[in-house]
């Protein structure tokens, strides 16, 4: 099956916006055992995006076209879709219906650039998006299938999940002689890309069936493994081969598969574990509170989190001594233990968790330079764990890096079984 | 003078890489007043890359080719280059010793596979790469010139600057009817993209040099201005008239401009004003205080922040009194207003700012369903301002507008002049 994408858009052309849409389906299509044919990004000039569409159309079975369904002027794809396939823009019950809801709830009017989103190519169908306002659309012309979807990437994702890989799936599952796939995204913190592909790149040769791949996104480096074989289920054990090898070699630092999250996995154990977490952040200054909270449910474990940027809150809100500050400065290994136990103590949970450093730019001194940190946990009848850091980049890789050495000390912990005394 | 961008590579289209390359080039030749007229990304197929030159040539004065220059197996864009334009592969004497003198000097043999770099179409112009191995080559196809660049960014940008833009600016010089460009980017904040359309819309009448453009970044959405005209200065002269008309119309509404960001623009405020902030955040979790602590020198303004998620907490560092939590709600106007003023207290901070609502997925009441948020500013001898938002959208979303709509309360506040008495 011949794919190609057509994304529209003059921020796409002029270097404004890096197009992170395609990649995004690009890959959940390899994962079905189609590569994409061709990509082309073209701007908001009507007459090249529709000869792009008469082009691609002319080469694919399917398009998938992003982008211009939006309200404003500078919207009109719609248009171009209906004159590549000769029909008038006709309105959609539908959708007209919903978007005059949508407005409603918002306590507004449907004005009638909003209610230009409910055109569409005639003959076309029409579904839903569940997270915006511009309907997803298909449109024939001749063999091929174009379907169309907003450019923006949260209503992309999803209408790419929701419409655009079942149907390509189902096309699939109707042709023979295809190539099966089998994927897999573990996700590792902890260690460099260079150490993770030193370890994981002899096991390679006794995979034969699996192409081994890395990724990096800070502050997690990630290996791919994708398996190929003329069935699902030889794709599907060449695969799990490969990741429990893989597994082996890394052990804790694989922390989940796939669309696990860093926080949604730290989220998990302390709810599993019935743990409470107060937390103290300098240098992060938040961060780490935004990231769990982020996982739906964190107020179940979460009680308080201070965000501790100035001497005078270290002592109010975690009881640091000012005459330790004075004498140790913020950024050291007693600060850390003290913020650590006394958020613990002001919020009364099963862990403390702090953070202080050095940021940067600025602020470093000869022996704490900037990405000197300091991360310490508080535990319930143990002994706090302090761990000094020298982290490099810039301030927003030292708080993210800062932020994931913090939550480790925590992950490590919660899997650790309680020693026997 | 059109340009179109053909950039080659399995990884392009299959998820593994995204195209970096292509906006970097986009922006640099925007710059010089020309808006890239196509990107098309193939994998590495013959038969596409070939199809893919032929195509970009009928319709373009210039075409930037990327990707397949290297020295393995699938590297055979020269080949493609070649037979588009109908000519054989020869050696080229001046790279093949720059290659044997690179090999030498890493005490190597010259390998057969390497040695391929110094095939290039007959007929073609070759510039040696200042960075890399393989050379830059132009080859011409009837009236358009192709400029084949390695696709390693570090190479491909080094042969951007020295060659592909001294090349470009040259022929526009040449050429008599340029165009001009000139850009700018309005930030706003608090503005539906149909209302900001609805507003800006009538005003592009009276300004026909300039295109309107519209995007969204959640919580932002941005108006794009590009003023097109036949010298810099009138290109100059129509974007000031039209960002000037574009400004009166929005007001406050536009935060910023360019590069600005939103907690850049706040934090600035803050620091003009020598102002200190405390914030507690409940929904939003340290997300407004991640936000603002991303900004270096963050620590001049702000003393704390506290994430109180539980009573307990709302009560121990905003000072709540626990019966108004229980008569009203967490999620309440009364509790808005005491924890803006409460932290202010804790602090001794110029500006208390307080946030409660309902993230969700859970969480909602008939009265107060998913969405419903509560903001408040308490300020230096002022009445606390509280507003009441209905969000809409998933937890990432609510919680993005619920921390631009509380650093709304407070960037309106600083920008309006203290009264007089």
């Amino acid at each position: 099956m011949r794919v190609e994408l057509l994304c529209t858009g003059d921020e796409l052309v002029t270097g404004l916006t890096t197009d992170t849409n395609s990649p995004y389906l690009e890959a959940r299509l390899f994962e079905l055992g189609v590569k994409v044919g061709r990509v082309v990004l073209v701007g908001d000039v009507r007459e090249d995006i529709t000869r792009g569409l008469q082009e691609a159309a002319s080469r694919a079975d399917v398009v998938i076209v992003s982008g211009g369904l939006g309200p404003t002027a500078d919207d009109f794809t719609a248009e171009c879709a209906a004159a590549a396939a000769g029909v008038p823009l006709v309105e959609d019950a539908g959708t007209l219906r919903l978007l005059r809801e949508r407005a409603e709830k918002r306590g507004r009017e449907l004005t009638p650039n909003v209610a230009r989103m409910a055109l569409v190519p005639e003959g076309s169908e029409v579904v839903p998006n569940p997270v915006g306002a511009a309907p997803l659309f298909i449109v024939r012309l001749g063999d091929c299938r174009l379907f169309f979807l907003p450019g923006v990437p949260r209503e992309y994702r999803a209408l790419v999940e929701g419409v655009v890989v079942p149907r390509v799936r189902e096309e699939l599952e109707r042709r023979p002689g295809r190539t099966w796939r089998a994927f897999r995204l573990l996700r590792t913190v902890g260690l460099p890309e260079s150490v993770l592909d030193a370890r994981v790149a002899p096991l390679a040769r006794a995979h034969p069936r699996v192409v081994f791949g890395f990724r990096t996104h800070a502050p997690e480096n990630q290996l791919k493994l994708m398996a190929e074989a003329p069935s699902q289920a030889e794709a599907d054990a060449a695969l799990a081969a490969a990741e429990a090898a893989a597994r082996a070699e890394l052990g804790r630092s694989v922390y989940g598969a796939d669309a696990d999250t860093y926080p949604g996995v730290v989220a998990r154990l302390l709810t599993q574990a019935r743990a409470t977490l107060a937390i103290a952040e300098s240098c992060t200054g938040g961060l780490i509170a935004a990231q769990l909270t982020a996982v739906p449910g964190a107020s179940g474990f979460l009680v308080g989190s201070a965000v501790v940027y100035t001497e005078q809150m270290k002592t109010a809100w975690a009881g640091v001594p000012p005459d330790m500050l004075e004498r140790h400065g913020a950024v050291s290994r007693p600060v850390a233990v003290a913020l650590a136990e006394g958020i613990r103590a002001s919020c009364r949970t099963t862990y403390g968790l702090s953070v202080t450093g050095v940021a940067g730019p600025t602020g470093g001194t000869p022996e704490d330079p900037v990405g000197t940190v300091y991360c310490a946990l508080a535990v319930d009848g143990g002994p706090t764990r302090c761990e000094r850091f020298s982290l490099s980049g810039d301030r927003e890789l030292i708080r993210l890096f800062a932020a994931s050495h913090a939550l480790e000390l925590l992950r490590e912990h919660l899997l650790t079984p309680p020693s026997s005394p």
